[in-house]
C-alpha cells in the first residue's frame, strides 16, 4: 500500500521538527491547575493540522461533579482548558479516540534532577524533563501520526477524535468530561509511557488517606507520649503484608509474568508533627492503592477497609486508638480490552511491521483515562506509548527520541487500518 | 515574721482573682508571632503593680541577632514586645530576676483536645488550655507573689527583676534579648513546669533537620523506587541506639534517678512526598536533641553528627545517598546551679514551710531560658514552678489552682528572704 510508505517516509523526515515541538511542550511546565501553556500549544498545532477545535473549561457542565465518576478535589478549572480536535471521516469506518493529558505529576525534590526539571535537554538521542514520558512524548506521537496522514492527503472513512485532557494524574476528569459530550468512539488508544508494550488491560487505583493517632508530650519526655511517625511503622508494615497477600494469586495471570508486584500500594506522602520539641500526636498517611483488571474498586476497597480494622483490632495501641481511612481525591479505574478484539490484533500486526519484532503485550502498572473511557464511554481502549514505563514519576524523566517516531509509524498504519481509507472513484478501478 | 504571715494570707485570698487572671491569659493564644495579647496583659497587670516598665521590640537592638546565643529563625518581631519590669530596692540586697515565657507551643491536634485548646475552661479545681502549664501558670504565680509583698508595703533591698519573654519555645531570643540590655541578678527563679519539684540543673537542646533521600517512582510501579519514608524508620532507630548510649551512664546521675531517658532525642516533625502516586525521593524529618548539663553544646553536636556519619559509612543505601545532618533554629543551653547555692537553700526551705514536706530535686528534662541567663548574664538559675511537667505541650493541658497559689507563697517567701526587707527605723530599734 503506497500511502503506507508515504506516511512512513513523512514521519521519519520530521525528527528534527518533533524533538522541537516535545521541547516546547517540556518547558511548559504543566503541574495541575498550570496546564493552559501547554495545552495552547497542542490547539496551535491541532489548527495547523485542520482539526476541528472543541476547548472548554471543566466548569461548564454541572454535571460532570454530579457523575458517579467524578473523583476530584479540584476547585478552580478556569483557564485551564480541556481539547478535543476532531477529524470527520467519510462516514463509512471505524471511528477512532487518540486520547493523551496534558498535565504533568509535580517535579519532586530538584536535587534529584541532573538539569532544570523543565529543561527539555536534548543529549544521546533523548529529550529530558518532567512529562517528556508521561506523556507529552505520547501525545507528540499522535500528533505526528495524524499529520503524517493528512499532509499525505489521505482521507479517512471514520472519524479520528484526538484528545488532550487535564487531570489524567488527578483522577481522570478531563476525560470525563469529553465523555459527558459524547465523544465516544469505536475504539480508543492512549499512549501512555508503556515502554513501547502493549497494555490491553489496565491496572485501576485510588487514592487513601490514613489517620494515624499517637501521643503529644514535650520532646524533652518524649516517654511520655506515643510517637505517630513511630506509629507509622508499623502501619506501613501491615499494608505490606496486605499487598503481598493481594498479588500472590495475580502473579500467575498471563498479563502479569515477571511483574514484581502488579498491583501495589504505595505510600506516597506522609505529615506527621509541627514542633520538632512535641511529640507529635497524629501522622497523615496519603497513598495509592492498585486496583486490579479481575476487581472492581468496590471489592478493592472493601479489602483494604477489612485490612485497616483487623489491624486496628489486632494492635495493642490501634485497638485504643484505631487507624482511620479515608478514599479521597483521585480514582482510576480499571479497564480490560479482550484479547480478540480487532484493534489488539492491528496494533500488534503494525507493531510487528515497524518493529521487526513480537510485542510484548501485558497489564499495565497504573490507571489511565481508559477506564473512564471504557466504563463510561463504552470505548474499548488500548494503551501503547513511546515513553519508558519506570521514568514516569521519577527525576530525570526522558524519553527516547527514535522511539516517538517508532510508536508514531505504528499508530499512525493503526489508524489507517482501523479507520479505513476513502479513495477517488477513478482509484477504485485500479487494482 | 509578721510579713510572711501577711504575704501568705494575701495569696489564699485571691484565688478567685488569679484564677481570672490566668483564664485572661490562656484565652488569648499567644504561639509565636502572636504574643501580643497575652503580653498586653501582663504589662497591664505590673503597671497596676508599679513596676518600672521595659517594653520594646526584639529589632530594635542590632547586636542581638549578631549575638552567639541567638539561634532564631524568626523574621518579624515588631509587635510581639518583650517585657521587664523592674521594682528597684533600696540597693543593700541581692537582686532577683523572676523570668517566664509569654510564647505558647500550637496546639497540636484539635480532635486530642476534649474542650477548644484555649477554652481556660475551670474543671474539678483546675484551668484547662494551651499555656496553662507551659507556663501562663508559673507566669501568674509570679504577679500573685510580688503583689502579695507589695499590697503589704514590704520595700525590698534587693532589685526585683520580673520578665515576660517572647522565643522561649524557639531558643530564647527574648531572654537573650534582655541580657543583652543588661538585665542581670544575683540569682533567677524560672517558674516553668517542674510539677512543683526543684530543678537546679536543666537540660539545654537543639533542633535537627535529617535530610533523607530514597528514589522516586510511579507508585504503580513503586518496585522500581526506594520509599523515603520508609528509610525514615531506620535513621530513626539508629538515633535510638545513639539515645540509649547518651542515658546509660547518666542514669546514674543523682539528679537523674528514675528519670526513664535523661536528654532524650525526639523526632517531632515528618515531611515527606506531594503525589499519593509516587514514591517519595525524600524525607525531611525534625527534631529535639537534649543535652546534659554534664557536657557543652558542641559536644553533643559532635556525637550526633559522628553518629549520622556512622549510620551513612554501615548503610548499605545511605552509604550512597547520605542522610544529610542540619541544625537550625532553636538552641537551649543546659545550666547548672551549684548544689550548695544559697539561692537553692531557700527555696528549699520554704518549700518545707509551705508545703510540709521535703522538696524532690532533679534536673530539668528540657532546656529554659536559664541556659541563656547562665551563660551570658551571669545569673545562677534556679527553675520551679506549678505547672505539670508531662502536660507541657501537651493536649488537655492543664494546671491546678491549689499549686499555683502554693507556688506564690514558696516564691514569694523566698524573694523576701532573698532580696531583704528593708524597715523602717523606728522598727530596726524593737526585738
Amino acid at each position: 500500500m503506497n500511502e503506507k510508505k508515504r506516511v512512513i517516509g513523512y514521519i521519519r523526515s520530521q525528527k528534527e521538527e518533533i524533538v522541537w515541538l516535545l521541547k516546547k511542550l517540556v518547558q511548559q511546565p504543566s503541574t495541575r491547575g498550570r496546564e493552559e501553556k501547554a495545552q495552547a500549544i497542542v490547539v496551535e498545532k491541532c489548527r495547523q493540522l485542520g482539526l476541528e477545535i472543541d476547548l472548554w473549561d471543566l466548569d461548564e457542565n454541572p454535571q460532570l461533579k454530579k457523575h458517579e465518576g467524578f473523583h476530584c478535589d479540584r476547585e478552580e478549572f478556569a483557564g485551564n482548558p480541556n481539547l478535543v480536535a476532531v477529524k470527520r471521516g467519510s462516514g463509512k469506518g471505524k471511528s477512532l479516540i487518540l486520547n493523551g493529558h496534558i498535565d504533568v505529576v509535580p517535579e519532586g525534590s530538584r536535587s534529584d534532577w541532573d538539569d532544570h526539571p523543565y529543561s527539555g535537554k536534548e543529549m544521546d538521542g533523548k529529550i529530558y524533563g518532567r512529562g517528556t514520558t508521561d506523556m507529552k512524548g505520547g501525545n507528540v506521537a499522535l500528533l505526528l501520526a495524524m499529520e503524517a496522514i493528512f499532509v499525505n492527503d489521505i482521507r479517512l472513512q471514520g472519524d479520528l477524535i484526538f484528545q488532550s485532557v487535564i487531570e489524567e494524574e488527578s483522577g481522570g476528569a478531563g476525560t470525563l468530561a469529553a465523555v459527558l459530550k459524547e465523544y465516544k468512539a469505536d475504539g480508543a488508544i492512549i499512549p501512555e509511557p508503556t515502554s513501547m508494550k502493549l497494555f490491553p488491560y489496565q491496572q485501576g487505583s485510588l487514592w487513601f488517606r490514613l489517620y494515624i493517632r499517637g501521643k503529644s508530650a514535650h520532646g524533652g519526655t518524649r516517654y511520655e507520649g506515643v510517637n505517630a511517625i513511630e506509629l507509622a511503622h508499623p502501619v506501613m508494615e501491615h499494608l505490606k503484608g496486605l499487598e503481598n497477600e493481594r498479588n500472590k494469586t495475580l502473579k500467575n495471570e498471563t498479563l502479569y509474568q515477571g511483574v514484581e508486584i502488579p498491583v501495589p500500594i504505595n505510600i506516597g506522602v506522609c505529615k506527621s508533627g509541627n514542633w520538632p520539641s512535641s511529640v507529635p500526636d497524629l501522622a497523615v498517611l496519603e497513598g495509592r492503592f492498585g486496583v486490579s483488571p479481575y476487581e472492581t474498586v468496590e471489592e478493592a476497597m472493601k479489602q483494604m477497609e477489612d485490612s485497616i480494622q483487623d489491624l486496628n483490632s489486632k494492635h495493642s495501641w490501634f485497638s485504643e486508638k484505631p487507624v482511620e481511612l479515608e478514599w479521597f481525591g483521585a480514582r482510576w479505574l480499571p479497564s480490560k480490552m479482550d484479547a480478540s478484539h480487532p484493534l489488539l490484533s492491528l496494533l500488534k500486526q503494525n507493531y510487528r511491521e515497524v518493529m521487526k519484532e513480537e510485542p510484548v503485550v501485558e497489564a499495565s502498572p497504573w490507571g489511565t483515562d481508559g477506564g473512564i473511557l471504557s466504563a463510561f464511554g463504552d470505548t474499548p481502549v488500548l494503551v501503547f506509548g513511546p515513553g519508558i514505563t519506570e521514568k514516569a514519576h521519577d527525576s530525570n524523566e526522558y524519553i527516547v527520541i527514535d522511539d516517538i517516531l517508532d510508536a508514531a509509524e505504528i499508530i499512525a498504519l493503526t489508524i489507517m487500518d482501523w479507520c479505513g481509507i476513502e479513495r477517488p472513484c477513478n482509484e477504485k478501478g485500479v487494482v
